[in-house]
């Protein structure tokens, strides 16, 4: 890898157990040496001038210039009218492919073994438009927009990791069985991109045959590609297949190398403060992130000593099957990419 | 059980291996002294007088006396322009609730075992409208629809079935965060109608929850009543961790006692006709039928025999990982069935 000097990440520590994680993984970052300089902010919404929702201006500068985000669990909404923060930070960055590989985690049993497979989700349109209506007492319309735009970018997006991750099919999930025209235009545009990636095999199903056949063995998937909700509920089955949220990394990619890396499990204030969090999501999500500023061996380096730490299972916090404390799992881990150099 | 002679059931043997596994069903209620008279039709549309596509006069009328019917797969769509059948049944027959128990059947491994749970699907609005428009070139619109009435209709249906099958609880499942009105009117009605139902357990869960503590552990659930797409959605994963759609049985409910009961697996039309096709989903959503029409000790019977039949593993069809035929399978379950006289 190149030698640039430090690069800077705006780092969104969140809400409830997101300092500790946090915290936990900036020390697993020095312990591997690597080039990342944090920028500390808070991304709580507020109002703007024409008292729409923002994100403060000190946290948009920031994202502005270092492009790239780690971030912790927000609570959602904060209060009553409050915007979902997630929403509001893909929508402010224009984060168009929501990236979730579910990879099996040796030493960590679930019902599945050797899951390996990435859920992309298209992030800005479909059914989250927020378009919606009473027509007559009792009677209320959602608008799902589907635009040939974001559909040509999310499969080029999907085609695009295929071919640079070494993986060899996409399947579009859809149900244009019912939604003709708006999965339609959606499975369209995957088909146009595909005839231009003819070294990745590409499918279709439909999403209701994705979730059976999925469950029943996921290791016939690749890479899936899919519109929003359906991403939705695809990448949270997924993440249930190899241990749930607690170990699973997801990256919100935006256009001209913008990426906001984030861990998707909850604040879990019942535990926070205690040292009692496992900041696994968020250091693999935060792998995710040096592998997309082109720190390979530095992500590497420190998902071996994850993995090897959760294989080993001497270590390990609570909802992993252990009884250490947040800051031992992290301290293992740090010890076992020094014992690398 | 009464005895009030034989009531006429509408057979809709359906393609592909419809036929096969129409016999074998008939075969073992036959072998039962089921009080059924079967009525075979054929649904498949024609276009009417507005040009409209409709079922056919002497199918319609045989499903409007006998108010029962039971359906083997049919090949959707027919043709380019033909509607889909299923559909097509369902709205001409307003069957606004689509209800898949799911169990784990004993002696066939899954990932999972102890599964138990309903899926209670509203069957005719939501997603499924049908509304679709072109808003300007590359930009297309689908139609969700959620009313106050099929929303009430099927909480009410989902809290009465959870009564009369002695089950304790109900989850409402919805993306009422994103889909805040329309899916926010699904959720309001479930609320009231819960106030009604003080015995049974209510509680609301994030659709994309659900799967992923579907996968992880699906014993924790219950009843599930939700919104169309969910609903397809959902009974098929479920259907997965039992061992797929070969073994599922599906039942669609209108009012007055109007229902038709239906495997939901395809035609598989590489294997009609060869005596090949399993007719376990056919033969328990007729169990279903029979448990619907008051006749709960022929449809124990034959459950029991079906089960025992494949826990013992002697005589199995091929997807169930025998080499026997269907007839073999048949049979073997009407022997179990004279046994037990
Ligand atoms: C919190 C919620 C708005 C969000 C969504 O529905 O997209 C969440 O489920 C996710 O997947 O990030
Ligand atoms: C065949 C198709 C129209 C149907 C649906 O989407 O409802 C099927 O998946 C089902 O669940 O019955």
């Amino acid at each position: 890898s190149f030698s640039r000097g430090m690069q800077t990440v705006t780092l969104i520590p969140g809400d409830g157990i997101g300092p500790e994680i946090s915290t936990a993984v900036m020390k697993i970052f020095e312990a591997a040496n690597a080039p990342i300089s944090w920028e500390e902010r808070n991304v709580t919404a507020i109002k703007g001038p024409g008292g729409k929702w923002m994100i403060p201006p000190d946290a948009k500068d920031s994202m502005d210039k270092s492009k790239i985000g780690l971030k912790g669990p927000l609570k959602t909404p904060i209060a009553a009218g409050h915007p979902s923060m997630n929403l509001l930070l893909r929508k402010t960055f224009d984060l168009y492919a929501n990236v979730r590989p579910c990879v099996s985690i040796e030493g960590y049993k679930t019902p599945y073994t050797d899951v390996d497979l990435v859920t992309i989700r298209e992030n800005t349109e479909g059914e989250y438009s927020g378009i919606e209506h009473v027509i007559v007492d009792g009677v209320v319309q959602s608008i799902k927009l589907i635009t040939e735009n974001a559909s040509r970018r999310i499969a080029e997006y999907a085609f695009e990791y295929a071919r640079n991750n070494q993986r060899n099919s996409v399947v579009a999930v859809h149900k244009a069985n019912i939604m003709r025209m708006s999965d339609g235009l959606f499975l369209r545009k995957c088909r146009e991109v595909a005839e231009n990636f003819k070294d990745i095999k590409f499918t279709e199903m439909y999403l209701d045959t994705v979730c059976l056949n999925m469950v029943q063995d996921p290791t016939q998937f690749d890479v899936l590609v899919m519109p929003n909700l359906y991403g939705d509920i695809l990448s949270d089955l997924c993440a249930g297949l190899i241990g749930g949220l607690g170990v699973t990394p997801s990256g919100n990619i935006g256009a001209n190398g913008v990426a906001i890396f984030e861990s998707v499990h909850g604040t879990a204030p019942d535990i926070a403060g205690l040292d009692m969090a496992n900041p696994t999501a968020l250091l693999l999500s935060a792998v995710m992130m040096l592998r997309h500023m082109g720190l390979h061996s530095h992500g590497n380096k420190i998902q071996v000593a994850c993995f090897d730490t959760i294989r080993d299972k001497k270590v390990l916090t609570k909802d992993l099957g252990g009884n250490s404390k947040c800051s031992e799992f992290t301290a293992e881990i740090c010890r076992r990419i020094q014992d690398m150099d």
